[in-house]
């Protein structure tokens, strides 16, 4: 997620004033998220793996603009013509790009200067996209639907990534401060762990009917499942804790041997965001809230898949396949926080379906490139924008990702 | 493969004649292989992924003293006390373990020293053996039969072991110096390239039947694998060396993001062991015969995941599942070099089996580690002892690994 | 320079309105120098070795609070409890202290917060400075005046660095802002290079009379130096540019063993700040103006003490040892540029003076800590702030430091 | 040392029977240092710094080949054309060279093929030199003996690395083979440590008068010194073990800045060759007869410039520099251990003399190529062959070597 763009383009769909709405909404809601944040927080780079908000903040206008604005825009001409490479993400046919590592270190343009891009990328846009419903051709008018779709859940993608990247800069911070106050003051309370058994069979999966979905989903097939029990919620922090008090990160039976040496190498004792009180007695956990008291009843987030793989082996059970994940959420009532709250890990590598084919062209030029050595999570998290899920959704990362909103369903 | 040992202790058989002549050959090769070479080249490592001749002559030696001897030998007492550290692999379970990247330091015990050990452990064994057949209690023999099945096949996977790394030692000198002399003058000629389809249906996957299996073969269960068709034998060095002289090796199209990076980080244009003629011409190929001309109609041998995917994109195909190559392995005339010539890369994430159990202790304890981060490899190579090979055979190396025996074998 | 506190604190000079004078200018420049920058600008860090200006602006008031205040205010609290840590650099002494490599990631507290901790020391500075002069003891007015001093010269010190990371910072951009306009239009005109001789003889080294001086000058003693000849003036970027242009950065015989790996290892083949016009024919300079044509008549500024050598062999002549340096600069009329325009390497190993004495405490906690493995660099640039250069003054930095306004002066 | 060829090549000197006899006894030394080895011993390379035996056994050979056989020998030919290349350290002047950290992976040529290479050369070598002193020309006579001079040199200080390296490699292996049996059971018994007063003066720094010195001991030329003491022998076990056991390793407070990163990063807490016998209570000590009980009153070993120096802020002293250690060794009864014991660390960074001048073509290429970050050791070890040493011989090494023959001598 965040990492590609997977996309069907041959949507029937025209540019409508439901569409500007959503667009609108969504470029609004980006801006938004920037708020309670100062211009220095929005510039710096945490890790090469994490991104600044302001370049998020560009990267999605520069998406409308390159594909949208230049491809239908009479007398199209840049913003600024350094905004191409600096704001270009991986599109090698688009030409350069900025190096990754380097984000952060882009003091200029400054945040003021990339929302007045942004407001002139948006009143180019409504103005283009008003002609095409007006007089555009129904070609042009489809081909436009189907990129301001595409741009629109990109843009939400990086929505949820600017939290996350925002949450693991925060954290860096010896202060600890808050991106917003706590406002909600009741205790998470966990429902008792049920098992949802599903029986042997064949399945379809991937994404099914109208409407959007990245080409990854595609094409719908049959997978077999041999019959199967899956948690009917996600694993909670007071689980975890116990994992960790009684000796899961010492204990090398537990772990793969490649997440065994990364937890020694890096000399891991506890999730990421996870710190002891001054007394050594109780846990605390960094939030967008600050730090706060590590609610035991609440799920477990920010867990990495080598994590997540030794949690289930103490527990004697194991993460789920990303076909047992869709088919149980498909057809199973009982299953709670499957969306909205972590995004879950199953033991599925990041592969391509039967028949997968990429879209032409630079937007799918990097179609399936990340399918090697990453891990599929199923759901969605609290930070995914509302709307943005589905039940054939695959985000994937590297099993070493801790920063994501990342928890733990357990299967058997 | 040679990294994990996994199996499966239940077998019903008892010690045999049969088991100790097999037994006898397996040891008696392992020796016969280290007869061209000198003392030097059993002692050097040349990376870590290694480990030199002697220690694999070495090791498979303290698998029998350790697994064997001294569970079932009276008044047991070990050769050496610190070869149960020297040469142990990995098996956390039996104690301390000499750092792998050190191996090659080991000019002690020399390689005289090291085969005196196998003489005496071998002496000791026959002698335990013989006399489990004359009277020792079912019991015993069930279990003895069974560790000495699955240290012959664990000397089998490191004979191939000593062949492969020992290539990639002396692949390392400007001398390329010749292993053994080219007896067979005669050319390779490749048939031509067939597609073998396969229809749509649930297939068993998973070892079948008696004898012996690793238990990452097992359980035997279902999949569903859609219809398919499967290249009817190997990819040949003539057919990568048109993608190489197209461009395959700068074209970042055709590579995974991942291993774009390895092809540029480590300035890659070419399998690892060919090289160009002096006029740059013509290729060479490193063998063990020395540096020997690329036979274009021969099949291509030591080529990373990373590479045989690129090598499938650029040819408008793929590399097939392992469940597919089973499948079509299991039930299709028509497929040549299944066996024997090259491990052939699939792509599918080495995973564990639905309802895949360890075995307990220290023989099981590192099953399933290496579960993450590697890709499947199915079939056998030239390199592979005879009877060592079977249809549910499951070998697993990283995305980077070059140095084996590995191929490819397309599918659409 | 910047990375040591080397002080003596004997002296006898007592707080006078005129030290309080130095002291609020010298307050006030650092403010005025980050001026022209937004707070993004301020807050980012562009490698480890540079530190961002907003925390050069909070450690140098770290310093006035921690030695000055917190020993004299009566009733004295810190600003902040948690600065203690952020903005201490490297005195264990005092306790804790954040990551040099991190201190980028700090966008809290503010540029305003940092700018409110300013003005509140300095209030609190000035309170306490007026009633030592009043009614302090002398002992109290001497201790508290020398430590006044040094922590002028500290933040003079880091009112040099701050315009040489910000320099290395705006340079990371592709958009090549510029910090201030230019102004001066005129061109450089390089005086013809003439030599000094000097002859050989026993010489005083090391800082002489009254004033200020850092430890690493004392105690004035005795060198002997053969007879040698000094350039008159400082190598241009004219002669450099020659010394490029006839394959200066590709013959490894002009270099350093250990210069020429580390040119090679980073495909160096030019000064830092210099990049081809897009014709490739002429230079350009990256400067604090913007990117700017290269001056030829200019001196060369931004050079390792690795490519310094290499040029003076290249030259036909070798870079002076400090003591040469210092004895021809006390002598000799007849050389131009020793101050306010570049530091110059000398070939001398940055080493104590016979005798040397660190001062006690945490202010000469580090004293002579970096004294290996650093080369001298004697004068001044024209970032060096006014008054703040002398003949003894010892600046060193690692012989790969590129980021500095360091240049060449030869010798024979 | 070792790393370089320094020389002065204008010696009048004529081929005489003498020097015949030198070259002689020095060429067999080699071959009996390597008698106790095995071929494994001799080819395993332990750490890129060091070499194997057998590489110095055939680039000692390759020296005389390269610069005596080749140049006077009619119808020179190589003995092998690919040694050249395997054998060739760092002389750019003759083409190319093989890769240092892979000099331990040539298990080819073998060990008897490098011996047959030595008496190849020897025998033909002796031939020339009988043949010049014959009737060859002035010139060439002298040309020739001064080169084999050099090599005779060159070969000594191999031999010194044979076992520096030698021992580094056994000491990898946990078996702690002994290159020799102890022979000789007396303890070492400490004189009291006394000072050497010295005065201050200038003093002559150099070589002088007739035989051989490398160039890095030229020009003579004077220094001045301050008044100093030296201590009258080396740094004992003991009194080393005293620093240790009073914490010296966890204490910054003694330590350079890069000293003490360099400990912290590499968790050091003793010397290298230390360890703690199985009680914990007791010290022993490798040596090149085995694990040994450490001798409290011998002198210490193999130490690093960092240790060195942190032992010497510990005990209140200091490190003398390299002009202090010659001038007392020069002038001063009363000092012990000078030679023979151990390599004595000087503060002094490897700089030229002035006036120094490289020597012309290959061999000459990489004069003063070493001078930088390195420091310099005087005296001599007890692995220096008899003859080696002098007064004025300079050995220099990285601050953080620690496998030498190093050891400590205190000033004030």
């Amino acid at each position: 997620m965040g990492k590609t763009m997977e996309i069907q383009l041959d949507s029937a769909a025209l540019v409508t004033p439901q569409l500007l709405r959503r667009l609108h909404a969504t470029r609004k809601r980006t801006v938004s998220l920037a708020k309670p944040l100062s211009e220095e927080d929005c510039c710096v780079q945490s890790m090469p793996d994490a991104s600044p908000v302001k370049w998020h903040m560009a990267h999605t206008t520069w998406f409308f603009e390159t594909f949208i604005l230049e491809r239908f825009e009479a007398g199209f001409k840049p913003f600024h013509p350094a905004f191409r490479v600096l704001f270009n993400s991986y599109y090698n046919g688009i030409g350069e790009k900025h190096p990754r590592p380097q984000r952060g270190l882009l003091t200029r343009p400054s945040t003021d200067e990339v929302v007045a891009y942004r407001h002139n990328v948006d009143t180019r846009l409504g103005k283009l996209l008003d002609g095409l419903m007006r007089d555009g051709s129904v070609e042009d008018s489809r081909s436009a639907a189907a990129l301001v779709e595409l741009g629109v859940q990109h843009e939400q993608q990086h929505q949820e990534l600017i939290l996350t990247d925002l949450k693991h800069l925060l954290a860096q911070n010896p202060l600890f401060p808050a991106y917003t106050p706590r406002t909600d003051g009741s205790a998470a309370h966990a429902a008792p762990l049920a098992w949802q058994h599903v029986d042997a069979g064949v399945v379809q999966i991937g994404f099914d009917g109208g409407g959007f979905c990245f080409d990854n989903e595609l094409p719908r097939h049959r997978q077999f499942t041999e019959a199967f029990t899956l948690a009917s919620r996600l694993t909670t922090n007071g689980e975890y804790a116990a994992f960790v008090a009684e000796g899961g990160y010492r204990d090398p039976a537990l772990w793969l041997s490649e997440g065994w040496e990364w937890v020694r190498g890096n000399g891991l004792r506890h999730p990421i965001y996870w710190q002891r009180e001054n007394d050594g007695a109780r846990w605390q956990e960094f939030t967008l809230h600050g730090l706060q008291p590590l609610d035991m009843q609440a799920p477990l987030l920010h867990i990495s898949y080598f994590e997540a793989d030794a949690y289930a082996r103490w527990a004697g059970a194991r993460l789920p396949t990303e076909f047992e994940w869709e088919a149980a959420a498909a057809r199973e009532p009982g299953l709670s926080q499957l969306y909205g709250t972590a995004w879950q890990w199953t033991s599925s590598s990041y592969a391509p379906y039967p028949g997968f084919t990429p879209a032409d062209g630079a937007i799918g030029e990097y179609n399936g490139k990340f399918m090697v050595n990453q891990y599929v999570l199923r759901g969605s998290s609290l930070a995914t924008p509302e709307g943005h899920a589905r039940l054939s959704y695959r985000n994937f990362f590297p099993a070493t990702a801790r920063w994501q909103f990342s928890g733990i369903r357990l299967a058997k």
